[in-house]
């Protein structure tokens, strides 16, 4: 998974109609230190996160493996929120 | 699903039978301003997408869960016409 | 789908038995103007295509959706031969 | 597969109702020397993987094929916890 | 499907039960000319591929396609032992 945080959401009216009602959201990849990088995708929100939340997100065929989002032609969602994360400073470095 | 715009079609007579009658479109991928990037991909239309106008594409397995995708030799789709991006500004920055 | 061009042959006599008789192409990833870009992969061929021509290629298990391929060990395949590209100038700037 | 090395834990309290009990560590890419790159993910543990530990990370559909990850909405999980690397110096160089 | 060079092995004993009895080789990305390129991925040899030789690799859910690599949580496996590639020179430039 990749560690984002949620930055913003996308309107689209006309969508392929299995996915009404489900909300996209922008997700920018972030560091450890939560810092944002330059890349970012949209992906639909199963958990029910908000701005600014730093979150995981499963991409490809797994997406569509929660109960809101079976057999719906999307590849990316939010499947938890995370509260910290712990680095072992001994280990992350040379 | 990447964020893209939709700049151009593909043309392709000698194809998998299976895809007659799809149309393949360019998408190049934009920013959150919608400013374009260089790379690019060929999804299939699957919303009445139209040059010029900001799409989401879905990629791998989850392109083929349109009802005019599926069990199709094809690894992209366009599932989505964006209308707006609301951006959080006061989350968008480090 | 990525959009590439046909520059050379794969020769392979020790191969997975499902393998025999599958042609296996080099495709160079193109731009627009097809001009060849430094990246290359190897698909399968279910087209017919030959050196010099422009393709598209679908990966992942869609690549295994063609009947040549079906349930094969392949990752990428040819399914379109590309004819021409009609890019909306107006909208592919900036 | 990637080689990583494990340097941190992912909490996450509200996460996918089917992720209960899992343990999301934070793995970094490394090279044949074990150091480490810039670029990381987050995977789910299936063998018991400890910090500083060398592992393999299989992605996508085949991250759901052990028995802890089966039908999750994961993409990335760990596998097998390396002991040693054997390059053979005589091929890997140009 | 990737072209790569096989430089190494991986040892690895603790790992999924499913995994026992496969070997885990070290593949190196490489060009055209045979040129070793700085990225690698381990993946699991279903052809009896030794150090030095080149082969192609594939990936994802089709890597589980293969006798040996059938329903395994592996992402990568190689499937073909390279001979000889055919480039033809003159569409292999701009």
């Amino acid at each position: 998974m990749i560690l984002g945080k949620v930055v913003g959401t996308v309107w689209a009216t006309r969508k392929d109609e299995k996915l009404q009602s489900m909300k996209f959201l922008i997700v920018r990849h972030v560091d450890f230190d939560y810092k944002l990088k330059d890349n970012f995708l949209v992906a639909v929100d199963s958990v029910g996160a908000g701005a600014g939340e730093i979150v995981l997100v499963a991409q490809g065929s797994s997406a569509r493996l929660t109960e809101l989002t079976h057999q719906k032609p999307i590849d990316s969602v939010i499947m938890a929120i995370v509260d910290k994360l712990d680095i072992e400073s001994d280990w992350n470095k040379d």
